[in-house]
């Protein structure tokens, strides 16, 4: 793989003085066109061997461009997220809105790199590691993002050649640490490890460009070339963003759904029975929160259901279990324009919670597989990707000690329309009424096999569905309840 | 102060029962019509005595009131932000927008407090710190802010009492740490410290309210009271936001201001003369980045300046001399819909650099008093207040060791004249002129007024402005290099 980048190509000084200014003027021209169309996101990862010019690269990009447009993020290596949240979640909040670019020395692929040439992962992770890498970047590519990856090279001879230069000057002595020999020491190690990664991560929509690094002049005009052709094809339109296919879909040739299965008569027989319960469940829920374990876990609770379901009441049973300070509930309505310029999850992502808090989603990221697919807001090969990409996420919160759990109030038809009814004769509860609740009434069936997809495609075994019978407001409480003090208790 | 919070305030059960649901209701309603209008954010502080009920109030109104539109923040004492930046850092991020609630446990008053009492803060330093307090709240409230300061209150005996109540069960024993029995010991000190800090903070716009903690019942209903009253009032118009006057405003009578008193003329006589005197000065200014101690520090550079200045390429000059990763450029358009929701300060709060790192804005705060002040998108008595709050603002930083660098680029008349047509003319460079810069061009007197006024209002020890004459592009370009090197080199 890494063959023809130690051909030891250069560039001589003529050439190079001739076609640089063009070069940069037109990567300038691009990027402005970029900024004022504001279409795509770009982000450029420069990863390789040390010593090979990623740094340089980084400033050379700033220098030919416009600095103002371009945001630089280097991260070290890292093991677990100091807040606590999952390992992605720096990189999810590094993302750049549309129009911008993003360049990442350190990525991704750092940590899986580096703990593999230490022979700390083993093969079956590592291939883990990478499928979840590929997912990650299809969701990036499907959502519009130009991503450009580049690894710049230096044979074994040449990196050490390159650290002897660097450490004879007092002013460069200090960029080649103890690491970097060690590093050294382990070339082949992490070329193999490099080389099996690149392989396994060269994708049709984010192929990696290796680069060789001995030269300057060289690694500039090659990386300043394929920036500007992968720009300027996204910008004449000659290249169309990946577009996603959607999988044909077969509902149910019997027309069942596992919500027909909901028995929905379920309730509590008094309110007495009810409010004993609530006492006991609430004080579980509330002693859980307060376990010293507690402190090493998240919570992420979902609350979905039909308008007028009981989602709101339902939230604030279990809030009041809990000291304000240990939770948030986070209600989602339309996404701020900061957040429309980014991946649909970002801002989930954004709003995780830390270690020993809980976070309550009131409607959630299931937004892109009901009302947008619903309402043609989002279009089919979109809302279907969504599926997969939202089990990404949650897997990663699992694995990152992330308790979450997924409530669907679901009521029938008939209970809706009564609560509707309710509503609009009860003075205080008129402003829960609107229009837009009727006309979501409409679409009743369509909303129905919405569910049911979502149910099948999304209940995982980390991250499973409750169906919670809420014509009985009691009924539906208490469960919610309940499922998520045996969820929270089971992690402890 | 607190004499009337140690009368033994009680309510029966019998009266809380029959008020509290009135009550409830009402705040809801206030909550939701608050939510719906999104007119103003609403802040409310919890401090006081440990053990009267700051924890239960905060999850009651969670109760009362929906707490999908309330956050919740508990902040306990730090000293130092552990991200370098000023400590009011982490309160602005924490800042509502509009039509939400803040709960505020733990606040800007909570060092203050605990220091003073524990007697670290002489009188001096701590009257300077409530000075600061006061500045902020009254920026808070100037923006339309309804901010809410409850101390809640025990006398010496109640809070022992509390204290040992909750120490007998093992379910509330943990509640009561040795620290809150060591300032049980120093209750005097404490007192003597709220007493004044309290005194010193009781606005006509944001007083603090005392309310016994005593007795649960009559706590609750009188924090609910008030807020529901001051919401009401708010939301009725019943009570208009604070107004701030704008002070009146003389023009040097001879007209002469500091902008007309620069020699435009200044220039660098040869290119090489220029080369050789830029490379020096970027060798200089990438030296002093690598400097041990920057990693001590923070630098703020800002670029101001008529259009056509040059901001533009005297930023890239900077950029140039230093690695990409050390440096974030930030440039300031309109606002987002999350910025715009907030303190017009907070896209500045979010964007500081942490340390060890240089933020250098291309344009900045100082929108507000050019070009929201002469196209009259803000009333005088905003951009006049905003004057005094920028200087609060950039003292901030001066005091957290980060240095201000701010630059106003300025061009005659007809040197602007001269590269607006340039600009026409050169392919490459007409996206750079538009209609709006003509505009503009036509209200230069009156950007001249507001520009000197700036210099005049703003440029303070901490953060100097620095006039930069710039119908030489050269001399322009290593002014700015110069001051900015000698800046850092003066804080290291």
């Amino acid at each position: 793989m890494f063959e023809s980048a130690e051909l030891g190509h250069t560039i001589d000084k003529e050439r190079f003085d001739k076609e640089e200014p063009e070069v940069r003027h037109q990567l300038l021209e691009a990027q402005y066109e970029l900024v004022k169309k504001a279409d795509f996101p770009v982000v450029i990862i420069l990863a390789g061997v040390d010593g090979a010019g990623k740094g340089e690269t980084v400033n050379l990009l700033n220098e030919w461009m416009d600095p103002r447009h371009i945001q630089t993020n280097a991260f070290r290596p890292l093991g677990e997220e100091p807040s606590g949240r999952p390992p992605m979640w720096r990189f999810w909040r590094a993302l750049p809105p549309k129009g911008r670019t993003a360049l990442f020395i350190g990525s991704w692929y750092t940590q899986p790199l580096i703990n593999r040439a230490y022979g700390k992962l083993k093969k079956a992770k590592l291939d883990q590691e990478i499928e979840r890498i590929l997912r990650f970047e299809r969701m990036l590519t499907d959502e519009g993002t130009l991503l450009l990856k580049f690894w710049l090279h230096l044979s074994r001879d040449g990196q050490r050649k390159r650290f002897k230069e660097l450490s004879k000057s007092k002013k460069t002595a200090w960029r080649v640490t103890d690491t970097d020999w060690k590093h050294l020491e382990m070339y082949k190690e992490f070329m193999a490890a490099g080389e099996h990664i690149l392989r396994a991560t060269s994708t049709a929509d984010a192929p990696w460009l290796v680069v060789e690094g001995t030269d300057d002049r060289y690694r500039s005009l090659t990386v300043g070339r394929t920036i500007l052709e992968a720009l300027r094809r996204r910008l004449d339109h000659r290249e169309k963003p990946h577009r996603p296919r959607a999988a044909p879909r077969v509902p149910p040739i019997d027309g069942v759904t596992v919500l027909d299965r909901l028995d929905l008569s379920r309730k509590v027989e008094t309110k007495d029975e009810y409010d004993d319960e609530l006492a006991t469940l609430q004080g579980r829920l509330n002693q859980l929160s307060r376990h010293k374990k507690f402190e090493n876990i998240s919570v992420v609770a979902v609350f979905e259901g039909q308008d007028a379901a009981g989602k709101g009441g339902a939230i604030r049973r279990v809030t009041r279990a809990l000291d304000a300070r240990k939770y948030d509930v986070i209600p989602i309505a339309a996404p701020t324009d900061e957040e429309k310029a980014r991946p649909y999850l970002w801002r989930f992502w954004r709003a995780l919670p830390e270690r020993g808090r809980m976070a309550i989603f009131d409607r959630s990221w299931y937004g892109r597989v009901l009302v947008e697919r619903v309402e043609g807001f989002c279009a089919e090969p979109h809302w279907m990707r969504a599926y997969g990409e939202i089990n990404d996420f949650e897997r990663e919160l699992a694995d990152n000690r992330t308790v979450v759990v997924k409530f669907w109030l679901q009521i029938s038809k008939d209970e809706q329309l009564r609560r509707f009814e309710e509503r609009q004769e009860t003075p205080f509860k008129q402003h829960k009424i609107t229009d837009e609740d009727w006309r979501n009434r409409d679409k009743w069936d369509a909303y129905h096999s919405a569910i049911s997809d979502m149910i099948d495609r999304t209940s995982s075994e980390h991250a499973p569905w409750t169906l919670v019978e809420a014509n009985d407001k009691y009924y539906a409480r208490l469960k919610v309840l309940r499922t998520l003090a045996d969820a929270i208790d089971d992690a402890l």
